[in-house]
């Protein structure tokens, strides 16, 4: 079979190189190129594709900056994957470890200077026996639930279809996502940001939550009110939130949830640069290797649900 | 079949009844029990046992307490089990959590106020594809192992015998634990508190972790050289420690340990008292049943090993 050409851009990189050989490719300029590995963001990527081209592979999971840029609506006839999946165990990874912190209580014992062990006797909890909900069970999301599981845990998962999520106890498609609320303890937000889910979690969802529970958010600070965030923070009504990702982001300085205790911010790095080249280049080997043998690729974006 | 008499004390406790009860038993004064179900410390412990009594199930899973107390050496003809296993689960969970909050560098982003979003890509790490030694793969090391092979890490564990545990990739017997050093990311101290494993975790062994490793442990202060440990900490040649237990405990307001921004102190919490009962509970109902059938006992104590 003669090897595909595929071009890569903006930036060399070595492994990417690698991945499209693995997968039966060879690196070409774009001219001659049937597919394009992209590794950067939306503002350096050419303004038209050559007719050559007929499958772009982008390099984030979350691709709402490429619709607002209108370049995915420019190239219809082009079939575009994201990065969805590739980075999503270790997206799970650091959503595990924000509700073990939050639910063990770490951030008090962290800042704690003195021996207050009758204290925390009363707040460290276990996930062990807790309903889990996990938001938007896509790649990151299915990639939670052993973990969530290992640890004794159970799931409830919201996906677009309700199509079973393997290992979770009850999966309900997006438009019952009202009656998760009632059922869980903690809530793992994963879904897509879209229009549809905008604010998705607020004050109403969040007076369904107990004093004990978490909210951890690792998929885009839109889907969650950050004012009723943090008032349910502020009046106790949740146990606590770990957020990844947060609205506005960055979170500006003097922001309330900077001085909550009881909430962890982490800068929207739970995919942080230094794991992400071998998880990509993985990522980039499996479609070349699908798209060389007319396969469907995985993490297909649909231009119509806007990721 | 008649219930077995079996005595509980000194606290009433309706859950131990139960389990009594479940595991074929029945409440008994202890003049007339063939079994006792200790839940509490040894200083309220009787001085004499009458001879009716042929096992004795104690509260915690480290009975060190105990030995030092001279109380199992004075009734060599009873068997003595512990709760070992009862809150391993629970106690591997909060391992779990200090280790994933260590490897993603919680500590830092919990306590900073501002979006330090490029210092935290550099420091945010992963469990996945790394190697967790687990030194002392008890019950609670066993608990471990699929909750880090869930997120995963692998895991090199260390036992007594070298009796393979499930699922670690190797498993060394305790005369090999220097092995165990030059293979490892990470460790989590799980061993029971010994004359032997006293210092087991000294300069000589932090100096074989390299400046991302993090030391958990869930086990005794003494396992490790607490002066060791804080030199390491503060020159960086670890990444941290997350300690469950200290040396000495509690540890005394202005210990160095309390001011290390790589240090994660919580006041031995990983098993807390609300959590304790219904996993004591069960554990007791599987002995009781064990007992009247004639079966080997769970967590059975070795006068000799001194746990």
């Amino acid at each position: 079979m003669t090897p595909v050409p595929v071009a890569l851009g903006p930036h060399a990189d070595p492994a990417l190189e690698d991945a499209i050989v693995r997968g039966g490719g060879h690196c070409a300029p774009i001219e001659e190129a049937r597919a394009l590995i992209w590794n950067a963001g939306p503002d350096r990527f050419p303004a038209t594709l050559p007719e050559s081209v007929r499958w772009v592979q982008l390099f984030s999971a979350g691709v709402e900056e490429w619709f607002s840029a209108g370049i995915i609506a420019r190239h219809p006839e082009v079939e575009w994957t994201s990065a969805a999946g590739a980075f999503a165990a270790t997206v799970a990874e650091h959503s595990l470890a924000l509700l073990l912190a939050g639910v063990r209580s770490l951030p008090d014992q962290i800042t704690a200077t003195t021996w207050r062990q009758q204290e925390f006797f009363g707040r460290v909890g276990t996930l062990r026996g807790a309903r889990v909900g996990i938001l938007g069970a896509g790649g990151i999301g299915r990639a939670l639930v052993p973990m969530l599981t290992a640890v004794g845990a159970s799931v409830v998962a919201v996906n677009r279809s309700g199509t079973p999520v393997p290992g979770a106890e009850v999966t309900l498609p997006a438009d019952r996502t009202g009656e998760m609320w009632d059922r869980i303890d903690h809530v793992v937000i994963a879904a897509p940001a879209t229009e549809d889910t905008r604010h998705l979690v607020g004050a109403t969802e969040l007076d369904k939550l107990g004093p004990r529970s978490w909210v951890i958010n690792v998929a885009r600070g839109s889907l969650v009110d950050t004012d009723a965030l943090v008032t349910a923070l502020r009046d106790g009504t949740i146990g606590g939130a770990g957020l990844d990702v947060t609205d506005p982001e960055p979170l500006p300085e003097g922001h309330p949830l900077w001085s909550l205790p009881n909430a962890i911010i982490t800068p929207h790095c739970s995919n942080p640069p230094a794991v992400r080249p071998q998880a990509y280049a993985d990522h980039v080997a499996t479609n070349v290797t699908r798209f060389v043998a007319g396969e469907p690729l995985v993490a297909r974006i649909d231009a119509g649900a806007g990721y």
